[in-house]
């Protein structure tokens, strides 16, 4: 049972943001700008971004998170939830490219202290190709992560585990993104 | 030196902010929401809420963010940053009320494993008489704090020692807030 009066019917966060909305709003804009619409054709794609956003949500261990921007990346990637999550797993096992698995090890960093994103990770990323943008954005999906994350779980919301509704709902956010998309307050 | 290429005559969150200003603004608006503008009288005052978000980063060692919410709980609370710091480091050995403690403890926990917040964490809040709101804004503020935090120190940016500069931002903040205030990409 969640820690205060929640919705009962409203999974993860979707509960947080219909109990305050006035900080639902900014907190849905922020991942709509980080996911959806980065406004830039040459920096990562939206499966690279909610990659990187179901791998932190997996290293903070919360489930609703990793399911749902799991999904959302295998829409976008044309992948299966299950893959996205076995790539998450171990990105240095799976078949991606290297660009990607130097900005998932920046994003572990900052996903535990933020401090130890060193001279050598950025170097290693650059080298693969990596922008300035593509450093700044995977740091704060990743920062950013550490905040939903934390939310959901620290309010014990509902998590229920069906594949279904998660694969039902990264369609719905791959699709419409975040501002007023399937994690909106419904 | 900044991991990426930030205007150097910016301290902290604000090269983040004017290095990405579609980020930036739902950024803004919700540390406005959660620490300036909480809409009800009856909550967490803007003390409260400054002192929950220095100790969130006290904890996560950041010294940016540590200082300048430090400063602006000093400036709503009529303290010296140097006392608010000193409440931060110990909240139990502090003179502060009972439900503040309670609520820096459930905000201990959501900044390490927020899984860690126990029914017991909430029922000594609400036996201080902590409200759905209050323990509701307190693992918000906690969790964006993970978030901003990781920001700051995931980019390497610059965070000046100048109890002066601190001072004053924290005046700045606490008479105008986040949406257009002194942590504004200027």
């Amino acid at each position: 049972m969640a820690h205060i009066s929640l919705s009962p019917e409203l999974p993860g966060i979707t509960a947080g943001f219909a109990f305050r909305p006035e900080t639902a709003a900014p907190m849905r804009a922020l991942a709509h700008a980080l996911l959806f619409d980065p406004g830039s054709e040459t920096s990562l794609s939206s499966f690279e971004r909610e990659l990187i956003a179901s791998y932190v949500s997996s290293r903070n261990r919360c489930y609703f998170c990793q399911a749902s921007h799991g999904a959302a990346a295998a829409s976008h990637g044309g992948e299966t939830p299950e893959l996205v999550a076995a790539i998450c797993t171990d990105p240095n096992a799976a078949d991606i490219p290297e660009k990607l698995k130097a900005l998932l090890a920046i994003a572990a960093c900052v996903q535990g202290d933020a401090k130890s994103v060193t001279e050598a990770h950025i170097a290693a990323a650059r080298a693969e190709g990596a922008s300035d943008l593509d450093i700044h954005d995977t740091v704060l999906i990743a920062a950013a992560f550490c905040m939903y994350n934390r939310y959901v779980d620290g309010l014990a919301t509902w998590q229920p585990q069906d594949a279904a509704m998660y694969r039902a709902m990264g369609t719905q956010l791959a699709e419409h993104g975040y501002a007023q998309g399937a994690l909106a307050e419904r």
